[in-house]
C-alpha cells in the first residue's frame, strides 16, 4: 500500500470540528433564501454597502433597533418533520360522533393529491390578475354555482372564513339593510351551534345590536324591533324543523331570515331558498376538507337577488374579454385596497379559496347522484342508531325529525357523563350536552355498522342490558324515516355539465390539472406583490398539514386528546410572542381583518375596563390598508385620518393636532410599520408616545411584519396590539385567494382581554377575555404547522437573516428600477424597506399608459404584476421577498426595462396611443395566432419580448377583462356551454 | 308536528338491504373505468350487442374462456388504503448500516412531492415522441452528463434497472467486443457486491462465459482468456483499492475493466476513468431515492467513447428540430419495436427514468459542493467510528483505506453474532459476514454523533468494556484520514450551469415545473399505445408508495423486519396466480424483458433436468415484440421464426412444420396473447398443444394480459409460464420511462425452478431454483403495493368488468375509425380484442403521408400518437384502456377523422404535398407566432384544428425531431448553454 495523508479534498471534513461534522447536511434557511451569501455579498457592493449590517443600519432606525431574539437553533428539514410527527402523534384520533359543524369525511385522493397537496393550487395569490387565474376562477364559479343550487338561493359568494362568521355577515347585513327606526334586535335560535351564538354575540354588540337568544318557536317578532333572525336546519340537536311559517312571520314584520345550515343535509332537505330564506350561511367543510382541528374551512354565504350588492367576501362573475369571449374575474370585490375604509360594513377581504376549491371538487367528483347517495347513507344510518337505542331502557331518542344528529336522554342522572366515558374508552367521542343529554352526529367516515354496534354496546354497558338488537337487525326490520314529507328536497340541484362529467379519476385528474394549468403560481413565476407578501411556502413546511395527525381531529374534542396539537401551539405562541416583543399570543382571528377585528376590541375592552368607555376615536393615517378604518368601525369606533407628509410618514404635526383635539376620546392610533409606502419611519417612537401620552393605545398592522422580524418589533417600539399574517411573513401559502391566519400579540396590560371561546380547551379564559371571534378556538388549526416548520428550521438566525434579505432584494431592485420608473418614497438614506413603489402617473400625458397597462403586459413577459394603485393610485408597488432567487430578480427588473422603451416608443410616436403592446397586453396565443392579425406592431414583439419566452412560455388564458360589460351584466354562476361555443 | 312517512327521495337508503345501506360510499372500480353503465350500454348498442357479455363472446374464443376468478371483495379506497398502512407497519425500520449498494438518503421535500409524487412525472410514457417530452429529455441528458462527470467517463446511458444486471450488461459488452478467440472468462473480485455476483453468474452461462470469481490481486490475466474483469470501488468489504496496475495489466492482455462503483464515494475519489477503466457501473440510489426495500432505483452505465454504440439501454442525445432549434430525443434507442430481434446483445427496453430523475434532481439541488460535502460528511463520521472502535479490545479495525465501510474483525469467536444481536436490540442492523466479521456502512442519514454513540454502546456491551472516548471525544481529536492520496479526487465535476443554479427551493421548485410543462403525461390526455396499456394510475394506488414503512427498509433485512411486505407480497402472488391460472409467481424480474429471461431460464432449467439440454430452439412467430428474441438470445436459444397468416394469426401449418423439424431440439414457443396484432386466435389451445406434443414449452407474453383478466388465462390455456408487466396491466405508471415490474408466473412443474437469491428472506429456493436475476429478491418491491392496491380495490368483479370495457372502448373506436382508416386485423365477428391496427401505408401514394405524420399531426390536437409501426410497418396501433372517459374516446376519433380529411386535402391537391399541415407537424407557437410565416395553410388551422384547442392548448416545445442530425452528431451530455442562445 501506498503510503497515507490527509487528502485535501476531504480536508474540510477532517478539519471540522465535531460540531460541523456532526451538523446535518439538510439546513433550510440556505433553501428557503433565494440569494447566495454570495450573490448578497455582490449585491451589497452594487449598493454601496461592505456588509448587511450596512445596508441594515443605513435602514432601520438605530432607536427601533431591538436585542437579538431568544436563541432557537435551528432543526434540519427531516429532524423537524421527525420532531413535528412525534409531538403530533400526542393528538388521539378518536372515532367522532360530536358534529356541531364539524364532521369526519373523505378527501378523494385525487383531490388531496392534485390540490391540497399541490402547488399549482395551493401557491397562487388571489385572482386579482383575472388573466392568469381562469383556473380557479373557474373552480371557485363551480363554488357559487353548487351554493346556490344547494340552499335554492340567487347569488353566493365564493366562500367565507367559517360559518360563525358568515352568521355574524348575515346579522350585518340584516341590520344595514333594516329599513325601519329601531330595529336592532337579532333574534338567535338557541338551537344554532353555540360556536356561531358566541360569535354573533361578539359582533353585534360594537355596532349597537342587541342578540336575543330564544328558541325559535319563542321570538317575539311583533315588538317589531327584530333586524333578523337566524336559525339553524338541521339544528345543534339535529331536529330538522319546517320554518315556512316562521318565514311568513319574519317577512310580514319586515325583517329578515337567516337560515344556518348544512350542504350534505340539503342533499335530500328541501333548500332554505324554497321556504323564503333572505341569507343561508353554512360551512362546506364535510365535502372533503378535513376538520384540521377547527379549520381552515370554506364557509359559504348565500342571498336572495336583492341582497347582491351587501354581500361581503368576493364574488366571481362571468364577463368577457377584450375580443369578446368569455372570461371570469372577481365581482363587486372588496379587498384592503378597494375596501370602503370606514364606510365598509365589512372588512372581510381574506376567503377560503383552496378549500372552497376543495369542496367544490369533492361535489364534482361524486356529482349530484353521488352526494345524494353519501347523504341518504349518513340519515339512513342515524335513522338505524335511533331505532337500535330505543332498545336500551332508560334511553330516550329524542329526536324525531332529523337528518344525521340524534339526541339521546338519559333518565337516570348523571348518565351522560357515564356514557362519554363509556364511548372514549372506546376510542369514541360524543357531543356532551348536560348529566342526561347527549347528541350523537353521523358522517361519510362513522356511518358503518361498526360504528352503530359500538355505540349500542357503549349504551349496553351504561344501562346494563345487552345488545339485542344490533344494526344489522334494526337495519333489516326496514325502519320508517321519521322526516316531513313536506320538507322533502324536490328540486334538482348541480345539474350543469361541470358537475356531471367527471367523476371517473382520469377524467377528474385532468379537469384539474387542466385548471391548474392556467394558472400563474409561484411554481411558474415571482408574484412581486406590494401588499403581500409572497415567499416560499416549503414542502417540509406543508407536508404535516395533511398527515391524519393534523387533519382528524375535531376542534371540540376534549384538551387530553389535542396534547400534540397545545404543545405545538404554546411553542409558536412563545416564539411570535419573542418576534413581535409581545407578552401574549391569540391564535383565534383566522385571517389579518379578523385580528385588526379582535385587536380592536382588546383595545377597546381594556379601554373600557380602566373606566374610559367613551375613548372611541381611531386615527388612522391616510397611507392606511383599508381594512383598518373597517375594522375599527366594526368595533364602532370613529375614524379619524392623519395626513402623511409628501415623504410618505405620518405628518407629525397633524397627529399632534389630532391627538390633542380628541385627547378625551382617543381610543387608539392604528399604523402599519415600516409604513405601507416601503419606509422605516424614524419618528415611529416619538408617535407612539404622543399617542400613549395622551391615553390611547397603538395598534400596529403586521402586514409588513417580514421587514421587521430580527431588527426590531412591535412591542419593542412600544406598540400594544398587532396582529401577524401568517400567510405573509411566516410561510402559509396564499391558496389562490385564502386560507389566512391573523394571530394576534398584545403587551402585557392587555393580555387578559384577548378573546375568549366557548370551547378553548386551556380555560385561558379570564373574566376579562373578550368574545370570541372565530368559530374554532385555534380557528384554522391545521396550518399552525407551517408556520410553526417555518420558525423551527429557520432559527433565529435564519429568521433574522431573512429579513435582512428582504431588504437587500428590494434595494437591489429599486436601485435596478429607479433609472427608469419615478421612486415615490425612501427612507433617510434612500434606500427602501423590503418594498418600494414606483410611480407610473407621470406616463399617463405623453403616452397614455397607466398602470394596469404595465401591469397586464407583464403577464405577457411570464409575470404576476405588483400591487397597483396601493397605497397611492396610479403606482406600482413591488416586494420581492428573500425567497426569490437573484436571476428572478434580474428578469423582473429586465422586462421593467423593456416596458419602459414600449412606453417610450409610444412617447416618442413611434408606436400608436391605442393600438400598441401595452394597451393590448395580456396576449393570448388565440390572439397572437389569430389569422386576422391587424396590430401595427409585430406578433412576435406580442408574444417574445424578451427571448427565453420563446421556449418557456406562461399563456395568460383570457385577453385583458371588460370590467365594464361585467359590472353591468352580473352573473355568477357556472353560464351554460353554449357561451364558449363562438369563441372568436 | 306533521305527520311523518318515508322520504320519496331518501327512499334508496331506506329500502336499502343492510349490506347496501352499510356499503362504503368510496368504491373504486367506477372511479377507474372510465366510462359509465350507461354509456357502456350505448356503446353496446351503437356496436350490435345487446349486452356486454354479447361482445365477450363475439370476441373471446369459447373455448379458452375461464372459470371465475376467486371471490375478491372489493375493499373501498380509505378501507384498502387504511388495511396496507396496517400490514405494512408490521415492516421494522431499524437505522441501517448494512450497504452493500443500498444507503439509507434524505429525499429532499421538494423533489418527493414535486416529481415522485406528481402525476405530471409518474405518468408519462417512454419519451419515444420527443417533441412533447422535452422535459423528461433535459433531466435524463443532465442525469447522462452527472454520471460521465462523476465517473469521469465519456458516455453515459440514461439508466438500467439495477446494479446487478448493469454489471452483467458491462460483462455482455466485453464478450462480444472481445477482439481475441478464446477470451470467455470473465473475472469477478469476490470483494464485489454477493448480488452483483449472483446475478453475473446467471447471465453469463447461457451465452458460454465462463465466471472466475476470486480477490483481484489474484486475477490470472497472462492466460489471455478474460474478456473482462469486474472490481468493485470502493469494495464491498469497504476497502478502496487503486487500480492503476490492474488496469493497466488489464489493457495489456487486450482486456476490458469493469468498475462498479458508487456516486457518493465518486465526489472525493479519483474517478475510474482517470485510471483506465472501459465501463463504470452502479446505482444511483443513494442520490435520494429510497431503498424500498430493494428498488425500483436507477443503475447507471458509462463507458469509453469507442464502447457507445455497443451501449445496453437508452440514451438522450441532443440534435435539432425542423427549425434547427436545439431539441432532444433518444439516440441509438433499443426498444421491443427497434430491438434487434435475435441479433441483439441485451433486452433491455426499460429504463428507470422517474428514479433517474430523482437522483438527478437530488444533485442538482444539491449541486457539486454539496454533494461533495455529504460525502465529505459521510466519510468523515466512518472515519471517526473506524478509529474509535479501537478503543475497545478484541475488536480489530481491519479497514485501512475505505469510503464509508468499516470491516470489524472480532477476535473472540462467534462475537459478530452478539454484535449483530445487540445492535438489533437497539434498532440497528449491521452487515453480518461471518462469525467474526461485520461491516458497518454509513450514510446521509446516519452519519450522526448518536449513530456512533449508539455503535460504540453495542461494542462496549458485547466487549464487556466501558465508552471511554464516545464520538465527539474521538472527533475532537482530529483522525488523520488514511484514504491513499493519489486516489483523491482533483477533477471538477458537474460544472455545467444547471448544477450549479438551482439550489434555493423556489428555483428548485420552478424549474421541475418548467420541465414537467413541456411533457404530455396521462394528467392532459389519453396516450393510447398499443404496445403499452396505459391506463389510471390511481391516486389511491400511489400514496403508499412513498410511505415510510415502504421506502425506509434495506433489502437485505432479516426476515421479521419485512412482515408487512412479505404478507403483502404473499397475497399479491397467490391473486396473480389466479389471474394467470398459474402455481407460482416470482416477483423478481424488474422488467417484462426480465421476466421474458427468467421465464425462458425457467424453461432451460426444466428441459436440462429432465435430461434434454439440447432443446435449444426457440420457436416465435414474426408478429412478437423483439424482446422475445432478444431474450432467447441471451438465453442461448436459436431463435426459428414462425409466420403469420394474412388474418395476422400464426400460420399453423408453418408452425407445424418448424414444430415437427426441430421436434428433438424444441425448447418452447413463445407467443403474445391476444396476438400482437389484436386478434384472439382461435387456434390458440391447438397451438399449445401441438408444441407440448413435441416436447416443448410454451412461454405466454404478458404484454397483452389486459384483455384477459378474468375472461381467460394463460394458464388456463395450457401455457407453462408468462410473465406479467404490473406497469401495464397493474397500474404502476411508466414514470416517463420507467420503472417496471415484470413477474412471471408458472405452472406446477416449473415452480421449483423459479429464480433464487442469495438474499431470499423466504428461503423458498429449492435445489433447483435457478440463478438471481436481478439485484434485490423481490427487485422493485416499494411498487408493489400499487398493483396490490389495485387488485384489492377492484375485486375479482371490477377487474373483469376493466377487461371487457377495454375490449369495448377499442371495438367503439374501431368502429369509428374505420370508415377512413383500413383496419388491419380482426377477429372472426370482427372485433378486435383491447387494441386494434390502423394500416396507414395506402395513403403513401397519394399523399406522401407516412404514419410518423399522423402520429406527430396529432401532438397538434393534444394527442400522444399510438404504436407507430409496430407490430407492422406503416401502421398505428391504438389501446384505450378502460380508464378513458367516453368524451376522450370521441376526442381522439374526431382528431383522427379531420386528419383523414388533412390527408384528403393533399390527396386531391387542395394541399400541398410537401408543405402541408401533416408534414409540418408538430406545431409548436414559435411556429405560428412567427412574424415570417410563409406555409400555405393558415396558422390557425396549424394550431387550432378543433375548437377546443383555442381554450385547452399543449404546445409542443419543439418542432419535428431532426433524427439523421442527431445519428450524425452523437452529443450525449448537457450542451453549453450557448446552443440555446441563436433560436430561429
Amino acid at each position: 500500500h501506498l503510503p497515507r495523508a490527509v487528502l485535501s479534498t476531504t480536508r474540510r471534513a477532517l478539519q471540522a470540528t465535531p460540531d460541523e461534522l456532526f451538523a446535518p447536511a439538510d439546513t433550510f434557511a440556505r433553501r428557503h433564501i433565494g440569494v447566495t451569501e454570495k450573490e448578497q455579498a455582490a449585491m451589497l457592493t452594487g449598493l454601496g454597502y461592505e456588509t448587511m449590517e450596512g445596508l441594515i443600519s443605513a435602514t432601520v432606525p438605530a432607536v427601533i433597533r431591538r436585542q437579538p431574539m431568544k436563541t432557537v437553533k435551528p432543526q434540519s428539514e427531516s429532524e423537524a418533520l421527525a420532531d413535528l410527527r412525534t409531538l403530533l402523534s400526542q393528538n388521539k384520533i378518536f372515532r367522532s360522533h360530536i358534529g356541531a359543524g364539524y364532521y369526519g369525511t373523505k378527501t378523494p385522493p385525487v383531490i388531496l393529491r392534485n390540490i391540497l397537496e399541490n402547488p399549482g393550487w395551493y401557491t397562487p395569490y388571489t385572482p386579482y390578475q383575472a388573466e392568469i387565474s381562469q383556473g380557479r376562477l373557474e373552480m371557485l364559479l363551480n363554488f357559487q354555482t353548487m351554493i346556490q343550487d344547494l340552499t335554492g338561493m340567487a347569488i353566493a359568494n365564493c366562500s367565507l372564513l367559517d360559518e360563525a362568521t358568515a352568521a355574524a355577515e348575515a346579522m350585518n347585513l340584516c341590520f344595514n339593510s333594516s329599513t325601519k327606526k329601531g330595529q336592532n334586535v337579532f333574534y338567535v335560535s338557541s338551537d344554532v351551534h353555540p360556536q356561531t351564538i358566541a360569535v354573533v354575540r361578539t359582533r353585534a354588540r360594537p355596532i349597537g345590536v342587541t342578540v336575543r337568544v330564544v328558541h325559535h318557536s319563542k321570538f317575539e317578532l311583533d315588538a317589531g324591533d327584530a333586524c333578523g333572525v337566524l336559525v339553524q336546519y338541521p339544528a345543534t340537536n339535529g331536529t330538522v324543523d319546517d320554518f315556512t311559517a316562521l318565514s311568513k312571520k319574519v317577512h310580514e314584520v319586515g325583517s329578515k331570515l337567516v337560515v344556518a345550515s348544512d350542504l350534505l343535509a340539503l342533499t335530500i332537505l328541501k333548500p332554505p331558498g324554497e321556504f323564503g330564506a333572505d341569507v343561508v350561511v353554512g360551512s362546506a367543510q364535510r365535502f372533503g376538507v378535513p376538520m384540521g382541528y377547527g379549520g381552515p374551512h370554506a364557509a359559504f354565504f348565500a342571498a336572495k337577488e336583492e341582497h347582491k350588492r351587501k354581500m361581503p367576501g368576493r364574488i366571481i362573475g362571468v364577463s368577457r374579454d377584450n375580443r369578446g369571449n368569455p372570461a371570469l374575474r372577481m365581482a363587486m370585490q372588496t379587498r384592503e385596497q378597494h375596501i370602503r375604509r370606514d364606510k365598509a360594513t365589512s372588512n372581510i377581504c381574506t376567503a377560503q379559496a383552496l378549500l372552497a376549491n376543495t369542496a367544490v371538487a369533492y361535489a364534482i367528483y361524486h356529482g349530484p347522484n353521488g352526494l345524494k347517495e353519501i347523504g341518504n347513507k349518513v340519515h339512513g344510518v342515524a335513522t338505524v342508531f335511533a331505532e337500535g337505542a330505543k332498545q336500551f331502557e332508560g334511553v330516550e331518542v329524542k329526536s324525531q325529525d332529523f337528518f344525521d344528529t340524534i339526541h339521546l336522554h338519559f333518565k337516570v342522572e348523571k348518565a351522560a357523563e357515564q356514557v362519554i366515558k363509556a364511548a372514549r374508552k372506546r376510542q369514541i367521542n360524543l357531543r356532551y350536552i348536560d348529566e342526561q343529554n347527549v347528541y350523537v352526529s353521523f358522517d361519510e367516515t362513522n356511518a358503518t355498522e361498526e360504528a352503530v354496534n359500538d355505540l349500542f354496546q357503549v349504551l349496553a354497558e351504561v344501562t346494563g342490558l345487552p345488545v339485542s338488537s344490533p344494526a344489522r337487525e334494526v337495519a333489516k326490520s326496514n325502519v320508517k324515516l321519521p322526516i316531513i314529507p313536506t320538507l322533502a328536497r324536490t328540486t334538482p340541484f348541480m345539474t350543469h355539465p361541470v358537475f356531471n362529467s367527471y367523476h371517473s379519476e382520469t377524467a377528474m385528474l385532468r379537469y384539474l390539472y387542466f385548471l391548474q394549468s392556467k394558472d400563474l403560481s409561484l411554481q411558474t413565476a415571482m408574484i412581486p406583490l406590494g401588499s403581500c407578501t409572497m415567499k416560499l411556502n416549503a414542502t417540509s413546511e406543508m407536508i404535516p398539514v395533511t398527515w391524519p395527525e393534523c387533519g382528524a381531529l375535531h376542534p371540540f374534542v376534549p384538551k387530553g386528546q389535542a396534547e400534540g396539537y397545545l404543545s405545538m401551539m404554546t411553542t409558536l405562541e412563545a416564539q411570535l410572542a419573542d418576534i413581535t416583543g409581545f407578552h401574549a399570543v391569540s391564535l383565534q382571528p383566522n385571517s389579518g381583518a379578523q385580528g385588526e377585528y379582535a385587536g380592536l376590541m382588546v383595545i377597546d375592552a381594556y379601554q373600557r375596563h380602566r373606566g374610559e368607555p367613551d375613548r372611541k376615536v381611531c386615527l388612522i393615517p391616510t397611507s392606511a390598508h383599508g381594512t383598518n378604518p373597517a375594522s375599527a368601525s366594526m368595533m364602532g369606533m370613529t375614524v379619524v385620518v392623519v395626513a402623511c407628509d409628501e415623504k410618505g410618514n405620518i405628518a407629525f404635526e397633524d397627529l399632534k393636532k389630532k391627538v390633542l383635539m380628541h385627547k378625551e376620546k382617543l381610543s387608539c392610533l392604528m399604523i402599519t410599520y415600516p409604513s405601507t409606502h416601503g419606509v422605516f419611519e424614524e419618528a415611529v417612537k416619538d408617535v407612539i408616545q404622543l399617542v400613549h401620552d395622551n391615553g390611547g393605545q397603538v395598534y400596529m398592522d403586521g402586514a409588513n411584519l417580514n421587514a421587521q422580524v430580527g431588527l426590531c418589533s412591535p412591542g419593542g417600539m412600544g406598540a400594544d396590539v398587532c396582529h401577524l399574517n401568517l400567510h405573509k411573513t411566516f410561510c402559509i401559502p396564499h391558496g389562490g385567494g385564502g386560507p389566512g391566519m391573523g394571530p394576534i400579540g398584545v403587551a402585557k396590560h392587555l393580555a387578559d382581554f384577548l378573546p375568549g371561546h366557548p370551547y378553548d380547551p386551556r380555560n385561558k379564559d379570564s373574566e376579562l377575555a373578550t368574545g370570541a371571534v372565530s368559530a374554532a378556538p385555534f380557528s384554522s388549526a391545521s396550518i399552525l404547522p407551517i408556520s410553526y416548520m417555518y420558525l423551527r428550521m429557520m432559527g433565529d438566525s435564519g429568521l433574522t437573516k431573512a429579513t435582512e434579505v428582504a431588504i437587500l432584494n428590494a434595494n437591489y431592485m429599486l436601485k435596478k428600477l429607479k433609472v427608469a420608473y419615478p421612486v415615490l418614497y425612501t427612507g433617510k438614506s434612500g434606500t427602501c424597506a423590503h418594498e418600494f413603489i414606483l410611480d407610473i402617473r407621470p406616463f399617463k400625458a405623453k403616452s397614455g399608459i397607466v398602470e394596469e397597462d404595465i401591469a397586464k403586459r407583464l403577464q405577457d413577459f411570464n409575470f404576476h404584476a405588483p400591487t397597483m394603485s396601493f397605497p397611492v393610485p396610479g403606482t406600482l408597488m413591488v416586494e420581492p421577498t428573500e425567497s426569490e432567487p437573484l436571476a428572478e430578480l434580474d428578469r423582473f427588473c429586465e422586462a421593467m426595462l423593456i416596458i419602459r422603451e414600449e412606453i417610450r416608443e409610444i412617447e416618442d410616436g413611434r408606436a400608436d396611443r391605442k393600438d400598441n403592446v401595452l394597451k393590448n397586453a395580456p396576449h393570448t396565443h388565440q390572439e397572437v395566432v389569430s389569422d386576422s392579425w391587424k396590430h401595427p406592431y409585430p406578433r412576435e414583439k406580442a408574444a417574445y419580448p424578451v427571448r427565453y419566452l420563446r421556449t418557456n412560455k406562461f399563456w395568460p388564458t383570457v385577453g385583458r377583462l371588460d370590467n365594464v360589460y361585467g359590472d353591468r351584466n352580473l352573473i355568477c354562476s357556472c353560464p351554460p356551454l353554449e357561451t364558449y361555443e363562438n369563441l372568436s
